[in-house]
């Protein structure tokens, strides 16, 4: 059974992926735990045994078969390359390889198929709300085309890590003082407020969350033929991005259309059918493995035009358990 | 000079009237303050004087020149044409008139002119979410015409009154306790969490909120050639709704002629530029009367799609100091 390695172990992702090798009873022999030095030397559950976690900077890299990456950008255009060398995969959930033409950035019930070969050493883990827009988006691609998509996020503040966590956790514990907390994650006040921008601005005034998921869902789907255009806002929540999404399908289609394109779907639940009372929200999705869609309905009489509402935990579908999926497809 | 009287004085925007009477020092002589048995006999302050709050049920309604009526769509339906018959003019915050022919709906920077001749003695105050929406989009549908708006809302708590403060208040003084608290007012925690949907679903799928942003969008500004789709969400704010909103204009423009556009729009203040680095949130705009716009951004290379997102505070534009501005121009 293969050596698996996680490289950035004690952080938000690397807890996750933790647990989800364990749920998943995924086909490791020797775990390896990685993290930097501040981190090195702490013990981790798994499988009922303590594994004591290496500093990343002087740990050995030889003997590892899959490497999962989730120690952020920089480590992962530092390690990528001399995991690969010495005959690892490596699964990289950091933005630093994404866009490389050939390196896949797989999302395994969309496009599974690019790892399946195993051709590639390296391969990407998209952005996470990315993969949580692309649960429903992919099969209404499939079906019907898609011109356009337009969609505002709600993104939870564990996206930005445990820190980020913490710091909303510090507001809710001050919020009867009146005073502010820290605002050294996300610069200003996150309890009780909305910031509306994630990652710098670019010159054309879509910021970096943005431009991932425009990039990343043409490349994912083979296709930049059609428009996104994203709003991507942090709300206070702990868990779970939120996406309001409106599409325009090349091919008019109905409303069971395309209830029935999302059924086939694997990983994604629907939340109720047309005019759906039920609808899904990030406290009843944090912690589960799949994406919930609702509050479908059509936008236009042609048959063209829908919205629909899609929550999925960014730390699991986002991040953790599609790492480990793509893990799966590699044993 | 005028009698001025609030009904649903006691309310999350009939305080604020009260308040936004006495900051804009508007000509009132006497003023009367009612509300339900529940909150009749408390006193309330205006220009330092004591005002005993009055029971509507009660209450004798004559003698009334301006009514401003917060007290519900029940309240209204009951109330208006009797305060009308007694030569009252009527301004009715809530929907129960607002999509009436005969009933003008009015944001006075774009149709206040509607009032300026006194010819209807009951005048609606459009939904917040509407309000708020409009300050921006009515500039760019009057110089550029407007074929498509896609809007995300995401509203504070406040918008379901006190109660809806009360309700979120508690949540989070139980936060550490990892107790719920009442749900009474959202059905669901709204603390760290995300209800996309408010008021009733309709047989189209679409929400209540969602229907009076479609239909009043259309009346306030004379045209419903163009297609609106909004998607309404609460969110854990306590005061201020933002709005992530897409525009697809008839005549090609620029970022630049859109910001002229607004910079000529009383009320609206504007963040920045287009790829502007600061933008509006809910706790900055929070009792302030105006509306601020930011994150302009083009979304397609032929001048036609535009992103924007805009931040204002619900009690105040989008309720009292809109109604207040309408009895501003009935003195």
């Amino acid at each position: 059974m293969p050596t698996v390695a996680i490289f950035g172990a004690t952080g938000a992702v690397g807890r996750e992926m933790l647990r989800v090798l364990e749920a998943r009873d995924f086909p490791a022999g020797p775990i390896r735990l990685l993290a930097t030095a501040r981190s090195a030397g702490t013990e981790m559950a798994f499988r009922g045994q303590s594994v004591v976690v290496e500093d990343i900077a002087t740990a050995d890299l030889k003997g590892i078969d899959i490497a999962f990456l989730a120690a952020g950008g920089a480590a992962s255009r530092e390690l990528a390359p001399r995991l690969v060398e010495r005959g690892a995969f490596v699964v990289d959930n950091s933005s630093a390889f994404r866009m490389d033409s050939d390196v896949p950035l797989v999302v395994p019930a969309i496009n599974g198929r690019l790892v399946a070969y195993k051709r590639h050493r390296l391969i990407a883990n998209p952005n996470c709300s990315t993969t949580i827009l692309l649960m429903p988006l992919a099969p209404l691609h499939a079906r019907f085309g898609l011109s356009k998509v337009v969609l505002s996020t709600y993104q939870a503040v564990s996206g930005a890590g445990q820190a980020g966590v913490r710091e909303l956790e510090r507001q809710i514990e001050l919020h009867a003082t009146g005073e502010p907390g820290s605002t050294e994650v996300f610069g200003l006040p996150i309890h009780l407020n909305l910031l509306p921008q994630i990652g710098p601005l670019g010159d054309d005034g879509f910021c970096q969350e943005e431009r991932k998921i425009v990039t990343e869902t043409h490349k994912i789907l083979g296709d930049s033929s059609f428009t996104v255009v994203p709003t991507t806002v942090r709300v206070p929540t702990m868990r779970c991005h939120a996406e309001s999404v409106y599409v325009e399908t090349r091919q008019a289609t109905d409303c069971e259309r395309i209830l029935a394109a999302w059924g086939g779907m694997p990983g994604l639940s629907i939340a109720g059918g047309c005019g759906m009372t039920r609808w899904p929200t990030p406290r009843e999705l944090a912690g589960r493995d799949e994406t919930e869609v609702g509050r479908l309905r059509a936008a236009s009489a042609d048959g063209h035009c829908y919205s629909f509402y899609v929550v999925g935990d960014q730390l699991l579908r986002g991040a953790a358990l599609n790492a480990v999926e793509i893990g799966e497809l590699l044993v």
